[in-house]
């Protein structure tokens, strides 16, 4: 197939860009460096020395005969993207090119109207280019579990059969999401709904859990390709962030009880679900919804599990409950149903020790990049305006 | 009460403002005027000639020794909307100040973009600025019924109790809005919700049905008072645009099978709901949701009453059927809920005879005014782009 993938320098984007590719999709990344810059602007940067986009996409080459087109630009404006669909023609277009942090989208007004604009327009423009230019391509667009937030009944795969004063229909699950990020992802489903429904574009949104590890076959096979590790309290994911810690001794920061459960996934399941997707797309003007992961568990669960496997590993592993800086709840009913992937085919790779032995040693292996200041939370939910304090990055120093 | 009306040179926020000023509350109108504006770009005008702001405002003193203050600014400018909360300290903030027609949202890419970050960015800005300069105040914001679409259920008032797998939870009524337009206020929805939860602000969302009618008490006070009258197929309202073609001799134009259902209500109304609101603010924390209309009509019978009251006039009145430019279903199940502003003490002004005789008299009036070219529908939902021909406006001329 044919398949662009948008935001295919970021953490999830390039590790399925290389799995498309070595399965012999035709891929072309569509990336603006962002992701980049937020690093540069929060004074914060990945655990793994990540090369540029082109020195990663020539080692590509040369190790597979396999090339990887890019183009650089930003969805956002329409000129652009409008030329990328125009030229390429996918089949199907991955669409990760999004602001993905929640604590990013509360820093301040400008950081929650620039995540909401910035997602908003960019998914508006694929989708009047795909209306446009290639209104049979499939749009593969990557949401959040987090749109759902935690409600006290079920969570279906976007839609829910609801009987009322006697009369029934299958309407949009309600959403409640929990940041100015989560919002913009619900916002974005509004509108994709409405253009499938409109204009019979074909849609398949991933309500994707929290992904944890970073390593994929592909990214494996060579120093050069390896994928992003994100540890900070803006951009790390919470297994990766509990692994650096414990990597560097400091005590896992779990977020007031830690009562807080989420569905989670492995990023090799996260390429393989897009693959999946594609494989088996939307029909002409269906908008469909999968849930996106594999297990649920609490954060405390999750830091209890770091702390047992580190033990293991002969490292001594604390856990702190600092307070809460989000607004949620920290204990709570949670039963998310994720049957259609696997429906799909999809094979989980489940949370093991080994998972999380190979993940803290990855940690250990580039602990003198860590700068431990980047843990705590600045972002408070509750505040209008956070001044964070960017840290002085300490120089990577050679690992003893 | 000290209260900002945003958008108050608008259709319904200048009857508001006039209606609010009346009862003796302290008003202060904000408004970049870009509703003229869009009556420039589409080559339309309002029935009605309405006055310049500045002139408005100085009949009003005049005819009452009230005043109405001025602040001229868009609300998207985060510095002129946070001066504007912090300099008037306002009690309850009434928020007008949108693009609010689901056609002009479905022009093109432009105009889709331009609403939904207009709207979305305005009302966020708001919210920042309360949150920052005013945490008190109550923001009474304009949504609309069609955030809820057309379920199969009948509609509650912003949340619904869902059974579900044996568990319970009260949720958002699910949305299925048909347009960018409506789209936007569902964005803007979700926004409330959250900021209400995350920082206690209050706010009231008042989904509105379709507003009928142009005079009140007091903008009958005199010409210079008069409201606007949208009988365009962009900016009218269908029973306005009706009027508007019966007045004229020509056939009302009903889309499709007109079995679209839709809440109404008389712009009489409007104002005394937008005081109920003020007057009975939602608590700290509050996100509460009032359906604001009176009465369920559909299009086909809206049409066959106009024609009925038009012949009572002498009038000839044809219905024409045209295809549905919208995506939408032409009958459907429709029974919405609105019992909260009533039992705030909302006596409605029901659609009578007299009102309609009324309001057909008005468009007599200014018969000379009308541009016939501009009832049938230039903007399909089908299409991406649409091509709308703006027509030379004629000259009025004086009433024969």
């Amino acid at each position: 197939m044919r398949i662009a993938v948008l935001g295919g320098d970021g953490y999830c984007g390039w590790a399925t860009a290389l799995y498309l590719s070595k399965q012999g999709h035709a891929v072309t990344i569509i990336d603006n460096f962002v992701r980049r810059q937020w690093d540069y602007e929060l004074g914060v940067q990945t655990l793994t020395p990540i090369q540029p986009l082109p020195q990663r996409l020539r080692a590509w080459e040369q190790l597979t005969g396999q090339t990887i087109d890019l183009r650089v630009g930003d969805i956002c404006d329409y000129e652009f993207s409008a030329a990328a669909i125009r030229d390429l023609q996918p089949d199907a277009i991955v669409h990760f090119a999004e602001q993905r942090s929640a604590p990013y989208s509360m820093i301040d007004r400008q950081h929650a109207v620039y995540t909401q604009v910035n997602n908003v327009v960019g998914t508006l423009n694929l989708l009047f280019a795909a209306r446009e230019l290639k209104p049979d391509c499939h749009i593969v667009k990557l949401g959040t579990m987090g749109e759902y937030g935690t409600p006290n009944i079920d969570i279906e795969e976007g839609f829910l059969e609801i009987e009322h004063n006697g009369r029934k229909d299958t309407l949009p699950f309600p959403k409640q999401p929990g940041s100015f990020y989560h919002l913009s992802k619900v916002h974005d489903s509004h509108n994709m709904m409405f253009a499938c429904k409109i204009w019979g574009l074909r849609a398949t949104d991933l309500n994707q859990g929290v992904v944890y590890g970073t390593v994929t076959d592909e990214v494996q096979m060579d120093e050069a390709l390896i994928n992003r590790f994100d540890y900070d309290e803006v951009f790390g994911t919470v297994l990766n962030r509990f692994c650096a810690q414990a990597a560097i001794g400091m005590p896992l920061s779990v977020y007031g009880k830690g009562g807080q459960t989420r569905g989670f996934l492995d990023i090799r399941d996260t390429v393989r679900c897009i693959e999946l997707a594609c494989l088996h797309p939307a029909k002409p003007g269906e908008f469909r919804v999968f849930n996106q992961f594999t297990e649920q568990f609490s954060v405390l669960e999750l830091a209890q599990t770091v702390k047992s496997v580190g033990a293991q590993m002969g490292l001594k592993v604390e856990i702190d409950h600092v307070p809460d800086p989000r607004v949620e709840a920290e204990s709570h009913y949670y039963n998310a149903k994720h049957s259609k992937l696997a429906d799909l085919g999809l094979e989980p790779h489940l949370l093991s020790a080994s998972l999380l032995d190979s993940l803290i040693n990855i940690a250990v292996r580039y602990r003198d990049r860590i700068d431990p200041s980047v843990f705590a939370p600045q972002v408070n939910w509750r505040a209008g305006k956070n001044e964070r304090r960017t840290a002085a990055i300490p120089a990577p120093e050679p690992v003893v």
